[in-house]
């Protein structure tokens, strides 16, 4: 049987999601979790990796296993055998074809930004404090939607075959204290989302023109891009499926 | 010149407000960085204490110097140089007069608590898992207001005279994936919100009526109460004063 885990993870202390041999990762402590509770080795399969230090409020993975399996007990036993840092907050049985990562059709990010200190959110956003034109950023932003080219914000190293991205939502909100960027693609780059962030928030800052933006898209080369962001304020916000295999 | 301060901070890793002998406090933090920064030994005034590991969204406290200060500078040096874990949100000249703990209206604290388990709010909220009744919370709840004698919910060895307090606000509200306990008054007695908390979560499992809670108040009696909710799901979130002192 193939089961899918939601899964929301705080990525401070993780060498990011997927297991490396340098350090722990949410990965590993899953899997490790999983292996203990089911009494055989399993291994778990995430819909896309996260870096090191970025949070996930909904990551999906799935696992197989022939034993027959309680799933109210299974997320007790889980959300008491990880660590404060990972909770499970569904764990459904799928058809055994259903794959979280080749079956995704949307990802969801947030990228959480505060402009006044705040000694509430120091491992979750970005204090930014020089102040931003929202509606520049804004006007930016809408130039990523559809489907295009994003070379110019993915990381230099990478094994893809192609950067074309179908941006299906690009916009910042005001939410509470946080300034935060909500972006959803079928696909991301390597990087992507802190890249465009540090653009965006220099087309925010007057440093470049919603013009100078547009052109950097075209050129289609990562040095043209701003800074990266740090980690600390990026979350994977949502995994979207076909219905037919998992609606959450 | 008397100047207030307006701190935010986050206490889980602070003995409390209060300057202790035996490890790092909030007000010594604040002193230290004033002192540094005026030249001069400062010593500053809250609103009034809140014990190891509650947080505060608001807190106010007083200083005087006879130095010309720029406010603009102070804040902006204060929060370079006090920790992530402390935030000055505002300092503003006050009458020589006005005093935080003396001149306080009104001080308003919130309880926050999770029902599902979260890796983003570990340090900020206590999670409590159980089903809860909260219309019968806020039934009890209701019994708090006005002015009263809440000795049931005072820490047995305290210094007051009385244990009389106006309660002018307690209710019980959901807000995101949090349940939040609101409470104001013109004062509270040591330990008295995280033991209201307490005894108001017995009534939500079923284990108290709102009867018993009504008699719990009127038996004047600590040990009468339920047990005291841990201290990190607790801010200090508003302190109120005459707008001839200090608005905000």
């Amino acid at each position: 049987m193939r089961y899918f885990l939601d899964i929301s993870y705080n990525g401070t202390s993780y060498y990011g999601w997927q297991i490396q041999k340098s350090g722990p990762t949410v990965q590993a402590e899953i899997e490790h979790a999983l292996s203990k509770l089911l009494g055989e080795k399993v291994g778990i399969m995430g819909s896309g990796r996260t870096d090191a230090g970025v949070h996930a409020k909904q990551q999906i993975a799935h696992f197989d296993t022939e034993k027959t399996v309680d799933l109210v007990w299974l997320k007790f036993r889980l959300n008491s055998f990880l660590s404060p840092n990972v909770a499970v907050n569904d764990v459904v049985e799928v058809n055994s074809e259903a794959h979280t990562r080749f079956d995704a059709i949307e990802r969801s990010y947030e990228y959480y930004i505060h402009q006044q200190k705040s000694p509430f959110v120091q491992e979750l956003s970005y204090y930014f404090p020089k102040p931003l034109n929202i509606d520049l950023m804004n006007e930016a932003a809408s130039k990523l939607l559809g489907t295009q080219d994003f070379e110019s914000f993915s990381r230099i190293k990478t094994e893809v075959n192609n950067f074309i991205c179908n941006i299906t939502k690009a916009h910042w909100k005001m939410e509470n204290d946080s300034l935060v960027f909500h972006v959803t693609a079928n696909r991301f780059l390597r990087g992507m989302v802190r890249a465009l962030v540090g653009t965006l928030l220099e087309v925010g800052l007057g440093k470049l023109t919603v013009e100078d933006f547009i052109k950097i898209i075209e050129r289609k080369d990562r040095t043209a891009a701003g800074r990266a962001v740090p980690p600390k304020g990026l979350f994977l916000s949502k995994v979207t499926y076909p219905s037919s295999v998992y609606s959450n």
